[in-house]
């Protein structure tokens, strides 16, 4: 069997991982339309070595369409609800309905069943949050965890395409003797480290920090998880970065962490400080693992445990846990056929 | 009255910012002698207008000098001691005297009072400590603090000019297509995130980390904080920077935070979100205060803090502090004069 789908944001750095994506697993595509803004409309893309053609977002692009998968965005707010209403079942990259009740929000690895409860629209969570449940969920249920301090080491490409090629610009720009213009973020980006993703809420925190306390809870499904972020963009291209500190109910050796981690779907441990081995982002970008290394007990709290996790952010952030979304709601049924 | 002074290691990052400060804060400086390894010995300095000659450091360096600035490094195993038999007051900014219980570790806004027992050596600590301290100095005096769990971002430069050169040279390959190939570090710094800083020991923290640890109680004189650190190295060319959680006994509010901490010697708050305001490397840089923003309440315990705390770690994280502390002993009296 196979789907009619539509990928909303075609032309971005998510949509362009997305079709990659679909492409590597050998996702079973029917008809293929790309949807993205005017401004990129006509772009060409090749998908499975023939040529497409990306056209304005508009309604009637969904009709006869299975499967939307919603790079992220403003089109989400503004097409996802319309794709839902004619029966398309949409994946959603977005913050616009991850939090809402009737939206499941699913990272397969941590909370598969979810997505059979959908109603029209599954989100797909923040890419800091995914990487972080992941690595998290088996210590969870072996220990329960109460408590989680998180810093984060986000890298550009986070922040789109013209991130991308921004930092690229400034580190030439610096090269030449010349000065940094910054655009897409609100300071120079190059050498520099910008404590601020996301537009600041209440209690002084940014929207993606919150976004990691509040995700966390409902894909845990355990509002008890008590987390506290920073979040921080470094001058990287590519793959988050994530120092996590946890308190757990019942005590988690280093050995019994890994143990635990290398059993785990998506986990891959990198571990071994004699070779000098932990994970980093240049290493871990376009992969699909969430890496941890850096596993040690913390010994200020009785039940403390400091980790290291690190993931491509494109991947297993956004892209390929959308496209793993895809493929449950396939394999349970739940995807209704309107082509 | 001014002193003969001799400083060790002239030639690296934290020398040369040694003599700019010596300059800028216009200390007494009667004799000026310079010294480092043969390696660097004839290489020339100017100091107040004058060419000084690097010279090969051997025990004679030290006779007739008052006070002995160590830039850190491997001379201080082989010197400092030597120095101080001869009478010299050494400051010293490497780790080897750090936790010697007839070494006392300053940071003048901490602890200044104890440079006045000092038998001959005095010790600068860890760049990454130093700031952390001076932040938390006031709240841990009015809060008492229990607990921190900090992640760090650190430049490049805290592995001296090597690594600043080597920064530049992986980003100038990169723009050309070619290979980044490290030296100074053990992977790429350019693009990239390295967990790894100073040698791994117990329980898999590094050195750095346990000098975070165990500094940070002996400055305050708190053998009961508890401490838990990660450390990373990050591709900023100067400036460490530091996501810090703490627990206190008494509950602070941000607004008690931003009171105590604007009162504080040696701290500079940047702290309004909607002017985009919060401390940042790249503005750190080549100043000698530690920038603390991001302050923010942690609700999921029922005294918690969130702190961001940059500071150039050349600066007040080694040369400044070191020449602050000479300024101290001189101010207490507790230099032998032997010129």
């Amino acid at each position: 069997m196979s789907y009619n789908v539509v990928v909303i944001g075609a032309t971005g750095a998510v949509g362009g991982e997305i079709l990659k994506i679909l492409e590597e697993r050998n996702f079973p595509v029917k008809e293929l339309r790309l949807g993205a803004t005017s401004r990129s409309a006509g772009k060409e893309v090749v998908f499975r070595g023939e040529t497409y053609r990306v056209v304005e977002t508009t309604p009637e692009i969904f009709d006869g369409m299975d499967i939307a998968l919603f790079a992220g965005g403003s089109a989400s707010k503004e097409f996802a609800r319309v794709a839902a209403a004619k029966g398309v079942t949409v994946i959603d990259n977005s913050s616009a309905f991850r939090l809402e009740p009737d939206v499941p929000l699913v990272v397969p690895e941590v909370n598969p069943e979810d997505v059979k409860w959908h109603k029209g629209i599954i989100a797909n969570p923040n890419c800091s949050t995914i990487q972080m449940v992941v690595a998290l969920k088996p210590l969870h249920d072996y220990g329960k965890i109460k408590r989680v301090v998180v810093s984060t080491y986000q890298a550009v490409s986070g922040a789109g395409i013209e991130a991308i090629e921004e930092l690229k610009q400034q580190v030439k720009a610096y090269l030449n003797g010349e000065e940094a213009v910054p655009s897409v973020f609100p300071y120079p980006i190059a050498f520099n480290l910008i404590p601020h993703i996301d537009v600041f809420q209440d209690m002084y925190y940014t929207k993606e920090e919150w976004k990691m306390v509040l995700e966390t809870q409902k894909i845990m499904h355990d509002p008890e998880i008590k987390v506290t972020a920073t979040t921080v963009r470094v001058p990287v291209f590519r793959s988050h970065s994530e120092s996590i500190n946890i308190e757990t109910e019942i005590k988690i050796t280093r050995e019994k962490a890994i143990e635990l981690l290398k059993k785990a779907p998506g986990v891959k441990v990198i571990d071994n400080p004699e070779e000098k081995q932990y994970p980093m982002p240049l290493y871990a970008s376009n992969q699909d693992e969430v890496f941890v290394g850096r596993i040690r007990e913390d010994n200020t709290i009785p039940n403390g445990l400091n980790l290291w996790v690190v993931a491509d952010q494109l991947r297993k952030g956004a892209a390929t846990n959308a496209v793993q979304i895809a493929e449950l709601l396939i394999k349970y049924g739940c995807v209704k056929q309107n082509g």
